[in-house]
């Protein structure tokens, strides 16, 4: 196989391993989308539901795990958001988060026999978060080699969660952030495939978010997506699924697409709020939400393009209103998620005291990935003797 | 509601709150499946689509998300194990292990309409592991008052995990083994519900992972089941699901049930070698997979008796083949779990060497919980100029 890539902003074609068109722009695979029906959706685990939007069919294995997230009404969290909130669990995924779908739709395409032409067999990505740990992960399943490439200045447990799956891991002196686009250059010359966050193969994977979204509320759909946004990869994926939806006339209305950023490095948000219709970078600044403070998102025009095309917006959210949507997810809802994936939550609270999002509306948080892996804030106890403990619990009993 | 317990040794019946029977032995729930057929299985999230069988319906919020978790096919490992493995991937639940399942079908019980007789609105947990996060998500999720008693000398990080869930943590002084059975004396007195790891509610819950793995393979089924073994709960929750299905008449075969231990406290392993009907505390040992390290195993005996019943085994194993195995688990399978459930791989090949389970079996591992959270062993990484870069790709690519 060699799928098409298609540049969603002037339509031009490429064969091959590129992501980006001749005008600059991210490409996509071209998906003929539009016969597509509900019925179409198999028998087939996690998100290979949808065989027939995907370039490749269900492989076994830990790739038969990515996606299949639980989605889930969560009628507890509407107080503090100001709507119905229904949340994608994403941390459900084999590495605790979304990024399973964009490593195994792009691997699964790698190793799959009639492979992407020109045939790689060495796969690599830039990253030191969730990202690195997917890609090695989906890598050692596929046996296919993976390079990952961290700063620097990557603190030993991270190093310690990628290495479990035995990647090559080289630390990058110099400036991180010109890693991104010079991988893309080197890769096929190299043929690595680099799977970074916005390229084709993961954008195609991780459209599954949304389709299973979609599947979920058919014959209806939900009124609003928020989505935590990084590179624009994601929301990306989540914009190509919508519109594939809707080219076979199988949505109801297209939910409008909210990118939520930490304020602190919201390049995406800032571009929206001037009117703009490109993203410029910014400078990076220190949030919470560290998953996401991308200054210079690679997808950030196309996700500007997906918040026009589903009349969305863009905000950026400032660290205490992510912390507390993250502590109420926990002890609301029960739900652990890191704080990345909190400003989904945080985000509809604000849209909602905007007059974006109503009251009345069905929105799906899409919280991207797990908090039991992170470091948290702290924790103390009472020591009590074990003969005091009955009186103890009497007295817990009577708070 | 107010299930009758019975006990699976002696068939007395109880009624309430009570976890064990006069005679001694542990208690369970009273299940009418006599007349269940696959075709009552409905269309409801993670483990609540065997709603016939379970003594209260799904609710929604984070309760939806448990269960369901992958079942994949990993060829990769068949040469490993020396049989054909399948993983069930319970690292796939919200808090990153099967104890997601006891606690969401306790809470929800607790929590419904017509519930428990005596009421109690207040549950608690001995434990400072995954059970001890699970109960506190889920009595979150409910939004019941939750204790849980933790050893005096918990590590930092790990109540910093707990604490996320707002529950009340006492750290007790003292012996933390006396405390199991203490608090399911203590509990119904104060009425507080200890959703201890061997309770009724719990191992009503923990079944749920042998129907999901059942209705998988059905029409046919697995020949062995490999479970990662500490009290006994989750064993005696798959046996009961076993016997449910049986009396049903819809498992083609009983598969086997295997239970693996830690060798450094491996009572259930012991108490089998030496034909006994009975376990007998042994002493506590160091090992890399504490998290199944129980050197008393209250439902200890109940699972030798599945292990009688459906012809099985139980061993004990070295730290070095679980952490061969664990290894395995992430650079052939890239799959990371913890080291309590790499015993499942590691307990299959010893299995094989053993004659225990043949080459042409079909096993099913349940890798009881994630190894994301865990701290794991140690990384490095090569320093690289970004100039450098493409050069050292090209020697990347040719190793």
């Amino acid at each position: 196989m060699s799928a098409t890539r298609r540049c969603y902003a002037c339509g031009s074609r490429e064969t091959g391993l590129v992501a980006r068109c001749s005008c600059g722009e991210a490409l996509w695979l071209e998906t003929d989308a539009d016969s597509f029906d509900w019925n179409d959706v198999i028998d087939a685990p996690g998100m290979w539901r949808y065989e027939s939007l995907l370039p490749v069919s269900a492989p076994d294995g830990l790739f038969a795990a990515a996606g299949g997230t639980p989605l889930v009404r969560e009628p507890s969290l509407d107080a503090f958001a100001g709507a119905r909130v229904h949340l994608k669990v994403e941390g459900g995924n084999p590495t605790g988060s979304f990024k399973d779908r964009g490593s195994a739709l792009g691997l699964a395409v790698l190793q799959a026999d009639g492979r992407e032409e020109p045939a790689v067999d060495a796969v690599g990505t830039v990253s030191h978060g969730n990202m690195a740990i997917s890609t090695s992960a989906y890598a050692a399943a596929s046996g296919l080699p993976c390079v990952v490439l961290v700063p620097e200045d990557i603190p030993e447990s991270r190093l310690e969660t990628i290495s479990q799956f035995d990647p090559t891991v080289l630390r990058v002196a110099g400036d991180y952030g010109r890693l991104y686009e010079r991988t893309l250059e080197i890769g096929p010359a190299r043929d690595i495939a680099f799977l970074n966050s916005d390229v084709p193969l993961r954008v195609e994977g991780q459209k599954t978010t949304a389709l299973e979204i979609c599947e979920s509320f058919a014959p209806d759909a939900p009124d609003a997506i928020v989505v935590p946004t990084s590179s624009g990869g994601h929301f990306s994926g989540i914009w190509k699924a919508l519109r594939e939806l809707e080219s076979a006339g199988v949505l109801a209305d297209v939910p409008r697409l909210y990118a939520v950023q930490a304020a602190a490095s919201a390049p995406i948000a800032e571009a929206y709020d001037r009117g703009a219709s490109e993203v410029s970078r910014v400078e990076r600044g220190e949030t919470v939400a560290y998953s996401i403070g991308n200054p210079d998102p690679p997808s950030g025009t196309r996700a500007l393009a997906a918040i026009e095309d589903t009349d969305g917006a863009a905000v950026g959210l400032e660290d205490p209103e992510i912390l507390e949507a993250q502590r109420t997810l926990a002890s609301e809802a029960g739900l652990s998620v890191e704080a990345s994936s909190a400003t989904a939550l945080a985000g509809i609270r604000r849209l909602v005291d905007a007059g974006e999002i109503d009251s009345s509306d069905d929105v799906v948080a899409v919280t991207t990935g797990t908090g039991l892996t992170d470091h948290l804030g702290s924790g103390s106890a009472d020591l009590v003797e074990i003969e005091a403990l009955e009186d103890r619990l009497a007295a817990f009993r009577d708070d």
